[in-house]
């Protein structure tokens, strides 16, 4: 009884096992691989996702899964959510032939590799043959994924990262942004100016110095540094493994604020991984829930609780003591208004979180006009360059900072751009019915006690891995579908009131 | 034509992809990873293990490996050679049930997490029951890879290590050295205390600055840091993956030479491995060939190049700049003195090169009594203390630095300790023969200059991967058979007279 779903945990423990391989490979290549060694990185992790595509997919785990589901009146809540996880995957994987993964993966890293000094010289030229390719082979991805799901190519690649949302919804979302976003950014910088400027605190801050910084908010956060890691890496990542969990930022002499926001980001991620429900480690529902929820987890720690009055009142003191500030910059006051600038700018990773949809609609329209191939690989500079200016209202004077400007398309990552946001309007959301639901939280982040708010987190979020789909987590957890209203308020209150 | 073959090389290479993975795993483990991690990773280590094994066995590969043996007249050198490694890779692995497999993994792993708190608080009672476990399932893995070989059980074990190595000959060699060293090593102590005694450097001298000497060192003996890396670990080692050479120390701030003299060690097995044939990369026959070889190049670079006085006339300078020591204790005379100083101890990795093969010899003789059932776990310490009284003259005061000193057992390798030794006869033996094949080579030393002898070690051993079989190799290399002549000539000339 139930021997085919205990023999699909089984095989389920068996690929994660290589995931988690896979994990700290990755984390190994962005902080401690030396160069040289890329190449030969590049080949085994190509091998590795080969044998896992093989381990995840063939006629005997179909049976299998046909088998556990015809048995599933057997299985409680939290299995019967597994073998529905387990069916996904499968769906996902078996979609995609051999032959046609190994080709993504080689056309990916040609791809990516050529982005690197593509993006370095301003030479999209270079670059567009590579993209070609890969557009075409994902387009072909997206076609036998769409036909396997039962969703339109766009949602087929969505969906592997934020199961079960459709175009409609983001549509809808990212209109409702777009109609008030541009105005809204007026309003801002229009107060802004009507003001005298913020005093940005002057450096240079010593690396070790915000390296300590850094270990201290984690602290304070509760990282249990006894099964994770901060290390230094080109771009700010959350990694590792199961139980394992390996952060990382960069350090900017001139400006410690970036660093610190980025630890306290990746921590956010770090801490949804490790709040997953032990017992289900190595099973698809003991997953974290995709990455609309974790923006969300990354996010309410970044832009909603280290970024409110209360804790910054709480944390400035211990920014003072190591970094050794002092004077009018220093004030509560300043600081706040550092933290909360808008500045319409080019470049999506130094965008503030007003502007930053606009820059994330842009590329979810972009991306979707690549991939049903109504534009092509050589229109794409322009029609960025065109969007940009009707959204952002600045056009970019190169590739550099214009249509090359992030990794995602190079890599053939698809699909992933719309999770950004949606992940800030659900972390506003949820920062928000979190408050409405404990009174205490605000105020515990003033005396930098995080556990009202992490309760709140652990009970709602962290602990429910994969037991329901995103969009009815999010709506368990605070009460109302994902919507822009949470979102709308949360800057309203901060950037206007 | 050819297809079998063609296959076998595709499976391998994918295993070897998940060799590299557990290798990158094993150095971060050591390295880089939070302890809490540990039983997380121990369980990802455990299921790549079995995941491997059922890559190496089955019907399926034995009979592609059959075809494939039928048709080896259209093989060329070096292929056939990679389908004998095939062969042999396959005789071990599918000697042994998964089941057995899993077990031994899981015994280890508990005997070996017993081992460090055991060993710490002097309590070898903890530790035998553990070991009781792992020595029946080893007793068993030896007896059916003995079926299988054709070999005792000893040697079957030992073939792990070093392919074709027999007992007899073991035996020969170790009852050579017994005779010899007893009365040599009381000989060197003779002389020594008519001498007066050397001066010892004293520190402390800072980490910071050893590590800088580390560097500076690998340097000179051409590590590629492009693609490799130095880090400190509890014990030294060599590992990481194909073209990513990683290997570790560990520094103590009173005594510089034991940190310089494990990192010196450990490069000479990363130049194993990394000078290994490019284009057999991910091939059995592209291997390193066992670990009496590795050990030959480990000990080649740390007890005969890098003692010489050749080379410590050129490195002294530097090391005094980094150091900054003066006076007597750092002559050329005196620091030669140091590193050629003989003294009986108890510990084997604190033994000098003299006394070391009486360490191993205990060792061998102990773990064949084990293996055979004549001793059993509870007779082994006093057994242990009695041989280590009749072969080095000192008889442990506890477990501590008598039977629980090293992790082998605990760990379930049997038939590796051997290797050590017949590494150090292999090593003196190379010395010897490519100083008379380039009177260049003991100069080069002495200006710093390590082409003459790489361009030897490069040409008889570290291009040759597993083109043959360890004796093969080392007679072709040196003209003679692995033996005890140069060894005795080597510490002769350099400790009497």
């Amino acid at each position: 009884m139930m021997q085919a779903y205990h023999e699909l945990e089984a095989r389920k423990k068996r690929s994660s096992a290589l995931n988690n391989a896979m994990g700290i490979l990755q984390w190994d290549q962005q902080t401690m691989m030396p160069d040289g060694a890329a190449p030969a990185r590049a080949s085994v992790l190509a091998e590795l996702s080969v044998m896992l595509h093989d381990m995840e997919t063939g006629s005997a785990l179909s049976d299998l899964i046909a088998q556990a589901e015809s048995e599933a009146d057997q299985l409680d809540h939290w299995q019967r959510a597994n073998l529905r996880e387990i069916r996904h995957q499968f769906v996902h994987a078996n979609a995609v032939p051999a032959a046609l993964v190994e080709k993504l993966v080689l056309a990916q890293s040609a791809s990516e590799m050529t982005w690197r000094t593509a993006r370095a010289s301003n030479d999209f030229k270079s670059l567009a043959p590579k993209l070609e390719t890969l557009f075409a082979l994902k387009r072909e991805e997206a076609d036998v994924k769409a036909a396997a799901l039962g969703v339109t190519p766009y949602e087929a690649l969505l969906d592997q990262f934020d199961p079960g949302r459709r175009e409609a919804q983001v549509d809808a979302i990212f209109a409702d942004l777009e109609a008030f976003l541009p105005g809204f950014v007026r309003q801002v910088m229009d107060k802004q100016a009507s003001q005298s400027a913020p005093v940005t605190p002057q450096g240079p801050f010593p690396i070790a110095r915000q390296r300590e910084l850094s270990h201290e908010v984690m602290r304070v956060f509760g990282f249990p540094f006894e099964r994770g890691r901060l290390d230094t890496a080109h771009h700010p990542f959350s990694g590792g493994a199961d139980g394992d969990i390996r952060i990382t930022t960069r350090y900017d002499e001139r400006d410690f604020m970036k660093s610190l926001m980025a630890v306290i980001h990746e921590t956010g991620h770090a801490l949804y991984e490790d709040g997953r429900p032990a017992q289900w480690r190595g099973q698809p529902v003991g997953n974290s829930r995709g990455m609309t929820l974790h923006e969300s987890q990354s996010l309410l720690l970044e832009m909603q609780a280290a970024r409110s009055e209360e804790f910054i009142r709480f944390i400035l003191p211990t920014i003072q003591r190591l970094l050794g500030g002092a004077g009018a910059a220093w004030e509560v006051e300043n600081i706040l208004r550092l933290y909360r600038r808008v500045e319409p700018g080019l470049v999506r990773v130094f965008a503030d979180e007003v502007t930053y949809p606009l820059h994330v609609i842009l590329r979810y329209r972009l991306e979707k006009a690549i991939l049903s191939g109504e534009l092509s690989v050589n229109e794409l500079p322009l029609a960025w360059n065109d969007l940009m200016e009707q959204l952002v209202g600045i056009r970019p004077v190169d590739d550099t900072d214009g249509v090359m400007q992030d990794v995602h398309w190079p890599e053939g990552i698809f699909g992933y751009f719309p999770t950004y946001s949606l992940g800030a309007l659900a972390a506003a959301q949820m920062f928000t019915a979190a408050q409405r639901d404990d009174s205490d939280i605000l105020p515990g982040l003033g005396r930098g006690d995080v556990t009202p708010l992490f309760g709140w987190l652990d009970r709602h979020v962290r602990s429910q891995g994969c037991l329901y789909m995103p969009d009815e987590l999010i709506e368990k957890a605070t009460g109302s579908a994902l919507g822009t209203a949470a979102f709308k308020a949360s800057v309203q209150a901060r950037y206007l009131d």
